[in-house]
């Protein structure tokens, strides 16, 4: 595990994208998740999830409208790098609306760090096994609570709750210069300003809206390559 | 500097609190206080502050209702510890509605860990130098950005921004077992649960509203005396 309080970041043109086969949700409604949820649960007990946060740098012009800041990741991208960077993070979009961090659910007994990296390949790595990202998973900067089989979830686990439901952890991921991801075709990759999620709870929700806040402590030394 | 994924916290009733002369603040207006820092920016460039985290765990009952859960810590405090305790923070009320973590205004210069063992004896400490409490300063937790000369303050440098004219730097105190703190008169010390703090930005603000994230990727290990 990498931990420093200094974190490097590359820009954004320094990644190549691809598309793979779509990975379908398993759900089609959130009541179909939680049942899910719940199922699981009698059977394996609380449900521990792991979240990586991708960062990459790009720019953007000085008088920016918010609607204009989110980057959709498209293979050509090619952009040049300037001055103003700004810390992106990558999240993926499923249909028009809902964004989510690459990650995902344990098995039983598996390990946070190896568990992540397996999500992550499965997320956004090309199907052949010598173009692996080079996954270095850094430090957890969140630990999210779910006390019931309910969709709110808390940075705590409340009191008198001695039997949450799941457990999220949110780890920082070190990208490499150079990585190919490949991005399965019925979901989009997109590159969101560190600004563009802060306050935006109804945009993206209480776990993403507040990363800036968790990720504020760490210094980004923009690479350029 | 302690850093640790585990932060033991001792029930309140440990503590002992008295009280000392009042510290009053040096300006009367938000409009006065933008003024001084104007003037000191000057003088001295972008201002440097730091603030100190202090945990306390306290035990409520089952059904609390929001507005009970605020602790106002008097000289007399000696309640028994239970089961259901929840990390509590300590902050320190101006007049009736204005909270504040204890903390301040580094000197030019002065080093941030020094400077935040400084504050806090102002603001917390008996003047008797026998009486110091052990402050032991942890990770930095957060980092607040002031862009302008206003009250805004964002957890990241706005892009296009080359002269902040204010970091805020907020740090985890570990508190030993036992501690005399001393109050000034003018100011009240509460114990604030995390849970009355989360999704509470209009009562506490966007930096102290937000500490439950922050602090979630600690685990609290609570001990009992």
């Amino acid at each position: 595990m990498v931990t420093s309080a200094v974190v490097n970041t590359y820009p954004l043109s320094s990644y190549t994208f691809g598309t793979k086969e779509p990975k379908m949700e398993k759900d089609t409604s959130v009541a179909d998740r939680l049942a899910r949820m719940k199922v699981n649960y009698m059977k394996e007990g609380m449900r521990t999830s792991v979240e990586g946060i991708l960062l990459v740098e790009r720019w953007f012009p000085k008088y920016h409208v918010r609607k204009y800041s989110v980057y959709y990741v498209f293979a050509s991208t090619n952009e040049h790098v300037q001055e103003h960077n700004h810390p992106h993070i990558l999240l993926l979009q499923i249909g028009n609306t809902f964004c989510k961090l690459p990650g995902g659910r344990l098995k039983p007994g598996e390990n946070e760090i190896e568990g992540l990296k397996r999500k992550l390949s499965s997320k956004l790595a090309a199907n052949s096994t010598g173009l692996q990202p080079d996954w270095q998973i850094g430090e957890c900067v969140a630990i999210w609570w779910r006390p019931n089989f309910e969709t709110i979830m808390y940075p705590y686990c409340p009191p008198h709750i001695t039997k949450p439901k799941e457990c999220k952890k949110l780890f920082l991921v070190h990208l490499s210069e150079r990585e190919y991801f490949a991005v399965p075709k019925n979901l989009k990759l997109l590159a969101v300003p560190l600004f563009e999620l802060y306050d935006n709870v109804q945009r993206y929700g209480p776990v993403i809206s507040t990363i800036p806040q968790q990720l504020s402590r760490f210094q980004f030394n923009m690479i350029h390559s």
